[in-house]
């Protein structure tokens, strides 16, 4: 019943479990597209462009901007990042759900060009646990780690910016409860009211 | 990491099929309560007390709506009908989902006095469905058929009262659907505002 396919905006402080959770989501749900950034940054070891991001240069970066080619965009440490919007607008044209994993600020601007967008916070059960996977990891110093916790409290009173709020207890739950988030807001009011119109005009017709 | 049950309303034409939905749900999901309404009738032949409805006296059903005790009424044919508030309040302070199937005049009393419920409107998936539906009930004559069709119409019309709207397509998929609804629901921000505020205090007390 509906034409056009969900924009799903996906944030959460490191450690959260962002990538496992959409990982376990996109195994199940094959109807739904992750989003792939551009950046001007050169390719890491192993990353291959459109999959990890697509690799462009600062001058087709800035050219896309300048012609509303991106959904939003940002700078850190001298390199630009940014969603590209013709994917996304062709995507959900063809009626398949688009996510997007990003952090707040870039969430803010997303919700403010596409206020049909649905926003997910994925916060930790608790901070203690965060604090206990980012030390499992067993790959942060006590200076990081604190750092990181720190930057997650300031992260978590973002939430507030959001539709939701799935608390990943267990990655297996968490991808449930998305995809039933997703699955609710193909029902809302405001995306069927057109079908519904559609309905009470063929009985119009046959009346 | 909610404390409160949901309170869901489901309303919809006669023939969408409410009933059938709400059975093949109620088996699905345990901590699902289905609100039993009061009025004034005589009971008919087979019908339980506190099941199908809760039995009253005249007398009885204006007192407890004079005390607040209903969360709507309606006078239906001299006899009155009422959605009684203290087991509902109950069952939702113990953290289960109460479910109310009523008619949208009651839905939108409802909607007004609890703005936090749910709505859910239960449409046909076409109104050429419908009327096969109520056809192939085989017990309605002509006029009433044509009758129950103008009236579903109409209420197809009280859908914008809702939230949700839930095609059923099947009964599984549409009990599904709601189902993913409720969950939803569950995960919306302004009902974990508060576990993240205390997540956030916790992380105060911890430093």
């Amino acid at each position: 019943m509906n034409e056009q396919g969900l924009l799903v905006v996906l944030s959460g402080p490191s450690g959260a479990g962002k990538d496992t959770v959409l990982r376990c989501l996109l195994a199940q749900e094959k109807q739904i597209r992750l989003s792939v950034s551009a950046t001007t940054r050169a390719p890491r070891e192993g990353e291959q462009d459109g999959k990890d991001y697509f690799f462009v240069t600062r001058e087709r970066f800035e050219a896309l901007t300048a012609q509303g080619g991106m959904l939003e965009h940002a700078e850190y440490c001298g390199n630009f990042y940014g969603t590209p919007r013709e994917p996304i607008e062709r995507w959900r044209a063809q009626g398949d759900d688009v996510i997007l994993e990003i952090e707040v600020q870039g969430g803010r601007q997303i919700k403010e060009k596409c206020p049909d967008s649905v926003g997910i916070f994925l916060a930790p059960p608790s901070l203690a646990v965060l604090e206990e996977r980012l030390r499992a990891r067993g790959t942060e110093t006590e200076e990081v780690l604190s750092r990181r916790l720190e930057a997650a409290r300031r992260e978590l009173a973002h939430a507030k910016d959001y539709d939701y709020v799935v608390f990943n207890t267990t990655v297996e739950a968490a991808a449930q409860r998305i995809a039933a988030i997703l699955a609710a807001e193909k029902s809302r009011y405001h995306r069927n009211h057109a079908a519904l119109e559609r309905m009470l005009e063929d009985a119009e017709t046959f009346c």
